[in-house]
């Protein structure tokens, strides 16, 4: 029997959150003092595409429990560069196939600057796993289609329980995902067949977040151009109001990811309003419309990419394309 | 008389190089002293929109010659967030008019977390040049246009002055660059007709960079959107083949911006390879286009940025469009 299109996109997107559920709630002590990462004082984030997004929304959720400064190293430092010294630093390499080879360079680079290495990946016999000083697998299971839905979900999971275990008040933030998560899991965002219709028929699609918000902005972007060729691009809140809003004089959608964040309200509204008035069509996303309440920022992103996974599925399809093999795309990607 | 459309950016753009000779000969050494910018052991730059884009070119030049790390710290950790806590870390706090509440909230954030802070700033006498332990002043001049041009480079001008003060040998690379630079400062890019054709009449544009370029690829491609409302994105080499090289199933403009780097050609021609045989329209961009030789990666961006502000004016212009006043903007955009 021929496969459907889109059939592996979809059975993996189903997957996701009970995999996240089990993920979030992994004990990741023994890891964390095999890298010794509790005793370190900054935290250096290196990865790429989908993996990236996801390292982006992590290290927003880490420096506001930790209060340490979590940024982003590019791999070409080590693999290109003349490398770096570091202080007590520690490199959270992310990789789903944990093989790619500038990331392999990357953790081997980390460790000669005398930084610990932790590795973030679902292939826990890979080079960079055995590479690194520790390693967390993400336990997402095989991922077929191309694009990454439920390995993205499983890496931010892995970044919380990471969080936990080195902030153990963070735990019940762990438990409660799990359990609201696996709640709405199968929930249909109310916007779906709207946000199909307007994605569909423009051209050019804005992705907005804040916080972690921007992290999971990233990868929504990202997917929506991998998948249905759609010019998506993501941005934050506090940027797009600069030059980028000038593209809203060409028609435009607007998916503004809302993570609820308090103090993120008030720059996400003011995106909302100044994109409406100068006529783009806009759509303000929340977990609670697919029924979950009290995530922390990195769940609510979780929630709200499992959410919109299904509606770019569902574009790529109405617009006759196979989700599970973009054209031009393999599923490993080799970086010189 | 009526101001000519764009007659503030063109002018803007012809002062630039010269700007740029006189800011990286500066001496900045008493402010980095002021800053003990030269004890520490790691910098992270705050800034946003085109300050971002310089910061993060900068930042590659930086980390490459001092083999210290340099990454990007988003403002909002000390506007929104809880703040950090800092080891013996600096922040260089990037901003033309040095007004910008969440980056003087940054800056005096980074102060009480024990970091020191520098502002690279075109006005000196802003309240974020009075947070700061010490301030650079890229005397760029008044800039009228609302896209900016020559603060971006006087801004690069600033961060290789900067850099000079930290690693006494560079300062030859900044002669180097001033002499070269001056040289070629009119010389029109070669293919710039057929740019300005192929932009106008494709409805999506990458601007693709590595290292250096990558940050110059960012502020190419915002101009772009701001100045001419086209849906251009930068993306580095490395990434750009994962998902977003699926965007070329439809006409596609390409750009790249290659500074030079033996290590990044590689992956610069790989990416030339793969678009053009997917059928996009490419462009390869080196500084020696425009006759200026022997330049490090953060002058060749420069140069390379000097050279296209004239193309994105005339895409401008021949859209009938003012650049001067892009509809929708105003100079200066508050961030909440």
């Amino acid at each position: 029997m021929t496969k459907l299109p889109g059939a592996y996109m979809r059975a993996e997107i189903d997957q996701a959150i009970p995999a996240f559920a089990e993920g979030v709630l992994q004990d990741l002590s023994a890891s964390v003092k095999a890298a010794t990462l509790d005793k370190l004082d900054a935290f250096y984030t290196i990865a790429r595409g989908s993996s990236d997004a996801a390292a982006n929304l992590i290290s927003y959720e880490l420096m506001a429990e930790l209060q340490k400064p979590v940024t982003t190293l590019p791999p070409s430092v080590f693999s290109l560069g003349n490398g770096l010294q570091l202080g007590n630093a520690g490199a959270l390499i992310f990789s789903q196939s944990g093989g790619s080879k500038d990331l392999i360079s990357a953790a081997i680079g980390f460790k000669n600057a005398g930084g610990k290495t932790l590795a973030i990946t679902n292939t826990p016999g890979s080079p960079l796993a055995a590479e690194a000083d520790a390693f967390v697998d993400i336990k997402a299971g095989l991922e077929q289609a191309v694009p990454a839905t439920k390995t993205v979900i499983c890496t931010i999971a892995a970044g919380m329980a990471l969080l936990a275990a080195l902030k153990p008040d963070y735990a019940k933030a762990c438990e409660a995902a799990a359990k609201a998560m696996l709640a709405s899991a199968d929930a249909k965002l109310e916007q779906a067949d709207q946000i199909i219709e307007a994605v569909k028929s423009t051209p050019h699609v804005y992705v907005i977040g804040r916080g972690c918000g921007f992290g999971a902005a990233h990868e929504m972007a990202l997917k929506l151009k991998e998948t249905t060729a759609i010019h998506a691009e993501a941005y934050s809140a506090a940027e797009v109001l600069h030059g980028p809003l000038q593209l809203a004089t060409k028609p435009l959608c607007v998916l503004i990811l809302d993570t609820g964040e308090e103090v993120s309200n008030q720059s996400l509204s003011l995106a909302e309003e100044r994109f409406r008035s100068v006529g783009a069509n806009v759509f303000r996303l929340t977990p609670e419309t697919v029924g979950a309440q009290g995530l922390t920022p990195a769940a609510s992103s979780a929630m709200l990419l499992r959410a919109l996974y299904p509606v770019i599925l569902e574009i790529a399809l109405q617009l006759g394309l196979d989700p599970d093999q973009p054209e031009t795309l393999s599923k490993v990607t080799v970086t010189i």
